[in-house]
Formats: structure tokens, C-alpha cells, sequence
């Protein structure tokens, strides 16, 4: 009977979890909260202590990893982690695989949770999806023929960065305009800040962020907007359209069946579904045919596409 | 021994050509223009002749075709042309299989020409490429993870209707500041001729038109600007400057190794370029490498991809 050992190194928590054979369920699931001052030791050691609980003294025939961040895959080696500092350069594949002398694959979330969904999720029976994940940040995975696309070097699903508007606000990549810039939840927190800053009224938001400290968030722009206010409106729709334009971009080029779109952005209401979709469809050719659909498995993506690359359904 | 019949349906043109073996130079060759009222129906007794030609009483081993138009590679029949009448959902495979009994494969001429340069041009030894053809359209095709890609309904391709800049001018598609309304020939012609009539100084431009008909084309806005022709230059380096963001928008997206662009827009000169060159870096991820090189198999690329076809090497 074959033991998979899934981890999920994300970026403020991490999460450790035993299947067995072709079950569909967790034999053994753990997660923690990443400490205030995490940083890859820290990381490392809970994640070691996570797994060590899970498995329960069993060996596992072969390990899936999903990190939170850029990875060389075939390397092995995290390259780094946006959120937690330490990671440069880690050889975590190497260290898995001497820790619990078994097989370790590894890559970044993004890739990994389109073969989670591609095996276990919205995408199963699809034979070319484009996943998107909308949430602090805009990134994607594909499956292109069948299997994962990774790009040359394993930098492709860069939706995030495609300008869709190049007189439109500047991103930190130095560009204008990009859909991550549009779309991802701190830029609208920040942009519905400023314009409140700037005497713009926006009452239901002033409401909410009342309370210390008097920070917008991605999610108090979604809730505004859901409670009618107009100025929150305008910058999560703004958003949704950008996401549409890219949407539809991607569709023209590649025309792939399914894209399933995950993250807290796309918990933002029925409304910014109407916008992305429609965006889509109105940028795509008349031709172009696609389905958008909401992920299928939230939070636990990335540790069941974990299963599937230890299984070596990722290859 | 093995003996190709390759076919070219082009826009104005039809081409048919015999290769045997493992040869890289064609046995026979002839082209012709189709009549000035071409159909469907000429199209096909034109090729007939030509294909009967080439062959000289020979029996072609399989046989491959390339089609200026949208095809159903898998039906085997044309959907349309844009340039052509009366070649709507025509059998073309079949009629050619029973034609001259032999397999028959089909695709559309960007799809074809991909397959031209992965296999005899400028993309041998590649993984990933991503043919462009900047023409009277802007379309092209995918080689990815050492297969050709068509896209889930054989749409991929399509970086000529990616917007890059939604308040620029109106496409036919309805779209605003697609790749394809700033970058193709007779756009980039149409817009230098609308803005002389509204008064803009374009001396040189002026001067290559005298002649009857007093028609701007992409040639003549290439050479104008090659001379110093201000208007010529603007409307020629915003095309490149659209088609260059619509590059390093897809090296984000997909990561391909390399962009190899083909068709009459190419010939405009080093400028243009390096203005794609330059613009396509700048919209990509600084970690996102990737070339940009001419074709090298110019007008006979579709000949050689049809070689490629119908040797299977396009499964």
C-alpha cells in the first residue's frame, strides 16, 4: 500500500497531511500558523515536527511538496520565498529526501494547484486548463495537452504581470497597468486608502475600518462593495475587468477548455464574477470558446496537488 | 522511398511541391497566382494541376497541406477564407485522399508554418517556440513541450487580437488597440493614409504615392520611415512597440524558449526591430528570458510544415 506524504510550506502557514493508496481523504492532517519571526529554520523545523505527527512512526513511499514561492524543480532547491525570509537557495528536496529516506518532489503553489485541481478538483477530465489565483498576488498554472506546462524555465502562468492597461496605475514590476496591479487584494486596499485620503467619499468603507488599526483590506474592499459602496465598487470591478482582459488575452492565444480561478479574491461576490466573466468573453473572438469556474478545493489545493506530484501525475 | 506532396493554399497564391525521402531540397516546385476571380472551385483545379505536375505519374506517399483560413484539422475540412469565396466548410482532405489515394493531413497556415520553422528553420532543437507572422493579420502558432499546440478547438494562437491598449484605435473585431489593429500592414497603411487626409505633414510618404493609385501601403509606410518619413515612422514603431508588449505579455504567460517572426511586416527594417526587441523585454519579468529571431524560411515556410505534417511530425 503506497503512503504519500503531502507538505504545504505557504506562506504564513503550513500544513502536513498522510493519504494511502487512491483514497480521497486525509489518513492524518495537521496545520499550523507560521510564528511572528518565521523564517526557513523555523519553517523547516515545524514543518518536520508536522510530518513526523502525521505519519505516526509509518515510512512513506513518496513525498509531494508545495512552496509558497519561486522554485527550480527539477533542481530541487527553493530559490526564494516573498514572505519568509531564509529560503535563498535552500536544497529542501535534498533534505526531505535524507530526513525520510523517500522519493521528494517539490514545486511552487501556483503549478501545484493546478494539478490539484486538474486531478482532484474542477478541472478533472479537462485536457487544457489555466489556473489563477487571485489573491495577495495574480499567478497561474497550466495544463497544456494533458500535462503540466511549466514553461522553459519553469517561469510560465505570469498572468499577474500582463498589462491590460498601459496608462493605468504603476505596479512594482516598473510597469503600468498589469492585472496584478488591477485585480490583487492589497493593491485595491491600497488604491480605495489613498482615494479615501484624497477627500473621495466612501462611507460604508469608513464604517468599516473604524475600528484600530484603520487599515483597508482586500476584504473589507469586497464587503463595501457588496454593501453598496460606490468608491469600493469601482476599484474591485475595475479589477475584475482587468482580470476579464487577461482572461480573454489568454484564450485567444492558447484556447484552452477550463480556467478555474481560486484565491480570497474570488470570494468577492457574484457581482465580480459577472464582471470577470463577461470581460472575458467580450475580449476573447466570437470563435473562442471556454469555460471560468470557482476552484474545487479552497485552502487544501496545494497539499492534494502535492499527492498528485508524488504520485508522479505531474510529469 | 518515401514521397511528400506538399500543398500551399495561400491568400493569393498556390503552391505545390514534391520532396522524397529524407531530402532537404524539393525534387519538383511550381507556384502559381491565383486568378483575380479566384474561388474556391479554381483554387482547387489551379492546385489539381500543379499537384499533377509535380508529381509526373509518381504515387505520392502522404500528402500535406497547408490552408490560408481557419481549418478543422481534425475533420479534415476548410471552415473559410478571408480572402478567397465559396470555401465554407469544404471536404478539402477528403477530396484530396480520394484524389490522389494517398493520406491526406490539413491544418491552417500559421499552425503549418510553427511546424515549418520547429522542424527545417529557425526553431530546430527547440522545446518551445512560439511562430508569429506579421502580415496582412497578425496570428501564429505553438510548438510547446516538443508538440505542435492547436488549442482546445484549434484557436490557439490568436496574439492578434490581444488588446495592449484599450483606449487605441478600433479594430474590426470591436475591440479597441488589439496587436493586430496596430501592427499588420494594411492597418499601419490605413492609419498613415487617414491621418495625410487630416493634414499631417508625411513628405515622403507623399512622394511614394504619386503614382495612380494614390494607395498607402505597409511597403511604402516601411520605406517612408526607412527615408526619415515622420508619420511613417510613428505609425510603423507604434505597431512594433504593440506587437513587443504583446510578446513579453505571452513569454509571462507561457515561457517559451524563443519567438520566431515571420511575414512582410519583418522586412520593415532594424528599427522596427529593435523596437519589438526592446519593448518585449521591458513588458516581460526580468527573470523571464527568451529570444525573438527572424524566420528563415520565408514564403516556403508552409511547403516545408506541410512536409513536416504529412510525415507525421506534427502529432
Amino acid at each position: 500500500m503506497t503512503l504519500i506524504l503531502a507538505l504545504d510550506f505557504g506562506g504564513t502557514k503550513l500544513a502536513a497531511a498522510v493519504m494511502e493508496g487512491d483514497d480521497r481523504e486525509w489518513r492524518q492532517y495537521a496545520r499550523r500558523l507560521s510564528p511572528p519571526e518565521a523564517n526557513a529554520t523555523t519553517d523547516i523545523e515545524i514543518m518536520v515536527e508536522l510530518a513526523t505527527s502525521v505519519l505516526g512512526g509509518a515510512k512513506p513511499t513518496a513525498i509531494g511538496v508545495s512552496f509558497g514561492g519561486p522554485v527550480d524543480a527539477i533542481a530541487g532547491n527553493v530559490r526564494l520565498s516573498h514572505h519568509v525570509p531564509g529560503w535563498e537557495n535552500i536544497p529542501l528536496q535534498q533534505f526531505l529526501q535524507e530526513k525520510f529516506a523517500a522519493p521528494v518532489s517539490i514545486d511552487n503553489d501556483a503549478n501545484i494547484a493546478a494539478l490539484g485541481e486538474w486531478h482532484y478538483g474542477a478541472g478533472q477530465e479537462y485536457e487544457s486548463l489555466f489556473y489563477i489565483t487571485i489573491s495577495t498576488g495574480v499567478g497561474g498554472g497550466w495544463i497544456i495537452n494533458g500535462k503540466p506546462w511549466r514553461g522553459a524555465e519553469g517561469m510560465a502562468g505570469e498572468i499577474g504581470h500582463m498589462v491590460v492597461d498601459p496608462s493605468g496605475p504603476l505596479c512594482l514590476c516598473g510597469k503600468r497597468g498589469c492585472v496584478e496591479r488591477l485585480a490583487s487584494g492589497p493593491y485595491m486596499a491600497q488604491d480605495v486608502q489613498e482615494l479615501l485620503q484624497t477627500g473621495r467619499r466612501g462611507e460604508v468603507v469608513a464604517e468599516l475600518i473604524r475600528n484600530h488599526p484603520p487599515v483597508v483590506t482586500g476584504k473589507i474592499v469586497s464587503e463595501a462593495a457588496e454593501l453598496g459602496d460606490r468608491l469600493a465598487q469601482e476599484i474591485l470591478y475595475r479589477g475584475a475587468w482587468g482580470l476579464g482582459v487577461g482572461i480573454g488575452n489568454v484564450a485567444n492565444l492558447i484556447n484552452p477548455q477550463l480556467f478555474v480561478l481560486g484565491g480570497s479574491v474570488t470570494k468577492a461576490g457574484k457581482r465580480w464574477w459577472e464582471v470577470v466573466r463577461q470581460t472575458a468573453r467580450d475580449t476573447a473572438l466570437p470563435e473562442v470558446n471556454f469555460q471560468i469556474v470557482p476552484a474545487a478545493l479552497a485552502d487544501d489545493a496545494p497539499l492534494w496537488g502535492a499527492v498528485a506530484l508524488a504520485k508522479n501525475e505531474g510529469k
